[in-house]
């Protein structure tokens, strides 16, 4: 007898964005089976018991600010970056058309003016009242499950980088929130929390692919809780990070003494053109570096670094370079260079996030999906930051959810 | 109550070596108190409940083939290849001046020029009974054994690695083998056979640092497990295929299709120059490249090649170039260049192993240890590649062991 | 007034491999003016009084042994490596159409087996005389001449690499070598040996880009010199040689003492596949090894590998480490990693060589060009091998000629 | 007949730093001829006509801030960083003892912190007038030179990198320069200025091998040409910069275009942790980064980072990514690490300038010594930054020098 199938929404902030067009172009290809799942951790055999939702079973839509399309945003990473087959974008192109009739303005507060350049399909900017963008915001994705009849919508959050405006510490609970969006303006809060508000507010899980606070500010995240979303965060752990979580516990394994770690890392999409502003910056250099000392069991002297360098495009190319000592005082290193396409990394894990996010909803769970916490950088709530303790969590989880019995 | 404490003898087939002669300094230096025991994994908190033995219950001894003293090997290390500080030496002396007197003359056969040369300590080379050798090798451990009061002794195999001859196959049992010993001459049997027989007849626990057959002929094996003696093996995983034990399994979570693995080593000391025989040469690649098709779930094109660079003396250069596709057919990369100090890296492992073994034989423990595989490139009956699988192995030991309440 | 123009046919020898179709295509996309000849070496500022040949006075014919046409390989090579452009394959359509027509069947001989796989345009294999498969080339080559009433021919040798058979050694001199044309087949000779005869004997200019002996067999070329045709060569200095030509150099001025130096490649065209052929991968390493002992006026341990990685067909990765002492004893190193695509870095330099050479016809030039070195991995006669010695020859020579008045 | 031999004295601005020291060391051992002259560039055969002054001519003095002493300086050096031979420090105990004898306390002004931190040896920083400690530095530098009965003195500055006041740009004139020593205070001018002063006051030869300004301020080189001093500078070209200006001539000559060339430097010497005051590394940065559009000729996005990493110590690790177009549009990259010690890398350059200045002097000449370009990352009114050009510079040098008949 064939399993109940559902229907599940894909809300990308950030839809045309690189990440976001990349998965849009993912779906539309995995959905026609013109490509190979490569890179997509739930296609490994571990998740087949999970029976995830399939490709086809997935519809696309989300806010975007600038009004170049999905088609036209991955013909010009193509372009730029060599990335993707030409022919590929072509055979997706009626795909891509029918996502983009999903596409809504969206909002844009709090960022540098690189990212401001082109911006042109804003709403709510200048709403004297927050809470009035946040309905908008809610609106759009009500009406797209609505108009689409899915089962559920998960939203997930691919914006730029964006600073943390001053302000908000003091908002420490719901109700603070609450007042909080009637009487500031739009202006005054992130716009990725914006967006975690419209999604609670739409009953959508909500995944944070990026290092802006989105759902952790503590009275978004305690609205969460009490609305019983599905949520994880924050900064998918794509390439870097991903590796020093893993050579990180070879060093503590083999007991050697990590003297310093250094990271350099260099790229040119806007991702990397919105890090020239030295707060975002600081910011993102936060979520890379966390998690060494705890891998390590020590304190260690690991200067991260960010430069943008236009002519890399989409590529994003990162040298680290590991001092440490092993026994009799000796001093020896290791250097690593890693040359990938930022959104080629992306996006598989995000299409991987949805598709466990749709069968978390389904199990009926609710609140921070910690099992998921091998995806993130800066994982929420949990402290473990090997690979591999992360990757057992994971493991645990599909084992208890066959357990369960729970599929889709 | 203080615990009854074991005197433990560590029996080095060549001990002069470049790692022999650094086991006999980070000993001699650890009972001292001279260094901490960095790169030493039996030093991290996890197998302190064990208590296994110190570096003050260790007394080494071996058999060596060549003139040059512990001592002088470590100098020659020093000024050659810049590690340990001479310091260091200097306050070894008395301790490694202990150790020397220990030291008997060794066999050698099946070994290429460069190996004899200087080779001036040898013993049973000709013998027209293989059987003589092991005779004489086995009362040497015994001697041993009797003069320094020693509870237990383990013989670790750190000769310079050897081709197999052929011939061997045919001794598919003990009984074949125990014919072979009297009928044919020393040179019939690869040097490590000869020692590995000789640990057992001695009643040593017995480890294979190396990539030589030793205890893994068949007909050999079957005379440890008859004899119940502990044993482990074989070659130590120190650099390259260290890292590849962790990279590798982080391709195959992300589902990164790994499409070559290039491995390309350059090192100075004897074993390089051994090296240069073509037929031990692709021995020792043999040991290296197996593993990553285990690993990555595939087949993958790995080629690994090695070279002998003389001015780079004890360090060891590997550069892997991992050729990968991701989503959507694009192909990326990542290199790395280890630096690496082999007798630093290697040292601590054998007496990390040594303290292992002696628990595992005071536990009552018998035949191939499986824990131990973390230690090695190619370890015996173990599948798993990955490091963290290895580890888990190790740990689930520590735990089982803490419950049997064994210690020491 | 405008100046006389001369129309020079280009003969290349393997016309549809790698590099040969990466020519035609510049030459095409140059002449039609979709490109800006960036890497081409006379397209400097300083080449510009010579007044060379346009792409539009370049006709495009050759040898080739294998049925893919011209837009085939480049189609392919787009696909497999992911050079080029799809569009500019495209546009440059009916050019390479009209070069094709110039193809013509080619020789082989002596080459393994991966090389005649597919090789379905042969000539002359088994003519008993050798100097009949010569005549036939010879008459390919006059037949294009004359039928584009060129003015000139300049023929390129381009095939794969191909070991030299033992028993020329003995044609020391031109009549020699005219009866053993006559008395021995054609498998007796190299295929570049017979193409460089062909070409003496059509009053072609000759380049050699490949490491085979073409034109040095001394026989050949003293009929060459008799003949006055120009020629050079040997190798194309396209990558990890072109920078030991100038890292070289920088550690000799500096008087630091190279101890080592290690150069590891990786390629995965058919070149790389010839190369896992022992004897032919031997030339190819003696003429990248060479070179280095003249710039650093010592001899120096310096092994090169070559290794045949299929997964990156037309990319060529090198590493290289250099192993050197400083002030005081100290030991340091330097490594770098070249990631070229083998056909885009020849491709122009060949163009080069063609303009060249048609302008040292032009000037009345015969025999050896000298000043041809910087293109060359083994210049012929030339001893130094500091690019940028040789760079000065070729200016020297750009003053020179246009002293002379000499354009074309 | 034996040549006359002169007597030249070696003034160390920062004499127990780890550059000076080293030079100290090394003058000592190249005395006693107990090391080769390796890294020594007046030590290639091209140098032997000019008879440079040996070691045995050079008598070491200078300034230093800190009570470290030579002896003391070249042992933490050892430690710290494993250069240098034990053995040979204790050999040259005694010279460094002599040369210790010479050493006078400095001035130290605009400096961060972290220079402050056991400077215990200063002088005049509290003057009113900032020529009285002019005055006191030119005494020490007349008095070295008169006790030690020399014929001339060289000074070399080897201070840690410092940033320039404001308020000297008002300076534009010997007059001006004058009425301000007497009117401003020693902390109104940059240390490297007051010791250029000194230097030229006594009537000694200066080469600055810092980023500081020094003889640089156009009153202070105004006043330099009037005495007819011999000087030179600035910033000593040791490593990163040094490669490019071989590798970015490659790219030019073989008209490849350079997309974006990135360069990352991490050291731990005392020189990188004054780096972390970002003023004085941003002059550090202008000095490694200018030359690269000159060398390519054309602007190109050049990033350059410095990272101070205490465990290096005085090791400095480079790593430069080079993204570059070739033929066809397509992008290819070469990376490179360079992993030098600095002062074993500086040293014997520093004595390199320290012969040539000398037979500078000796040959009457005055101004700026525009031959050693090639020792420097910002040349002074050189404009060529190609090192092979700078080169033939000094070649030209050397063999006008010798037409002339000079040596010394």
């Amino acid at each position: 007898m064939e399993q109940e199938r559902f229907k599940i929404g894909v809300w990308l902030i950030g839809a045309a964005g690189r990440v976001g067009s990349a998965v849009a172009l993912g779906i539309a290809a995995l959905g026609e089976e013109l490509i190979k799942p490569v890179g997509m951790v739930t296609a490994l055999p571990d998740f087949e018991p999970l029976r995830l939702s399939r490709a086809g079973d997935l519809v696309v839509g989300g806010h975007e600010i600038r009004g170049e399309t999905l088609a036209e945003a991955v013909l010009n990473a193509h372009q730029a970056a060599g990335i993707f087959e030409k022919g590929l974008i072509e055979q997706c192109a009626a795909s891509l058309g029918g996502m983009q009739a999903n596409i809504r303005p969206g909002v844009l507060t709090n960022v540098p003016d690189v990212l401001r350049n082109g911006a042109d399909r804003l709403k709510g900017v200048d709403a004297p009242r927050a809470g009035d963008a946040v309905d908008e915001l809610a609106q759009d994705m009500a009406a797209f499950r609505a108009a689409q009849k899915l089962d559920h919508v998960v939203v997930v959050n691919l914006a730029s980088c964006e600073s943390t405006p001053g302000g908000l510490a003091d908002l420490s609970d719901a109700k603070q929130l609450e007042q909080a969006l009637v009487a500031r303006s739009t202006d005054s809060f992130p716009g990725s929390c914006l967006y975690a508000l419209a999604a609670i507010k739409a009953g959508c899980s909500y995944i944070n692919f990026t290092p802006s606070v989105g759902i952790e500010l503590p009275a978004i995240r305690q609205r969460a809780d009490t609305a019983g979303i599905c949520y994880a965060g924050r900064d998918g752990k794509t390439g870097e990070t991903l590796i020093k979580s893993v050579l990180g516990p070879m060093f503590a394994m083999r007991n050697l003494k990590v003297l310093s770690w250094v990271g350099h890392n260099i790229l040119g999409n806007r991702d990397g053109a919105v890090l020239d502003d030295p707060a975002i910056k600081a910011g993102k250099i936060e979520s890379k570096r966390s998690g060494l000392a705890e891998i390590l069991g020590q304190d260690v002297d690991s200067p991260v670094s960010i430069e943008y360098v236009q002519s890399l495009d989409d590529w994003k190319v990162a040298w680290d370079f590991v001092h440490f000592e092993g026994f009799l005082g000796t001093k020896m290193n290791m250097q690593f260079t890693w040359q990938g396409a930022d959104s080629i990394l992306a996006a598989p894990l995000v299409i991987d996030l949805i598709r466990l996010t749709a069968h978390e909803w389904r199990r009926g769970g609710r609140g921070c999906m910690h099992h998921l916490a091998s995806f993130f950088k800066s994982p929420m709530d949990v402290p473990e930051r090997s690979h591999f303790e992360q990757w057992c969590r994971l493991m645990n989880y599909v084992r208890d959810s066959q357990a369960d019995g729970a599929t889709g």
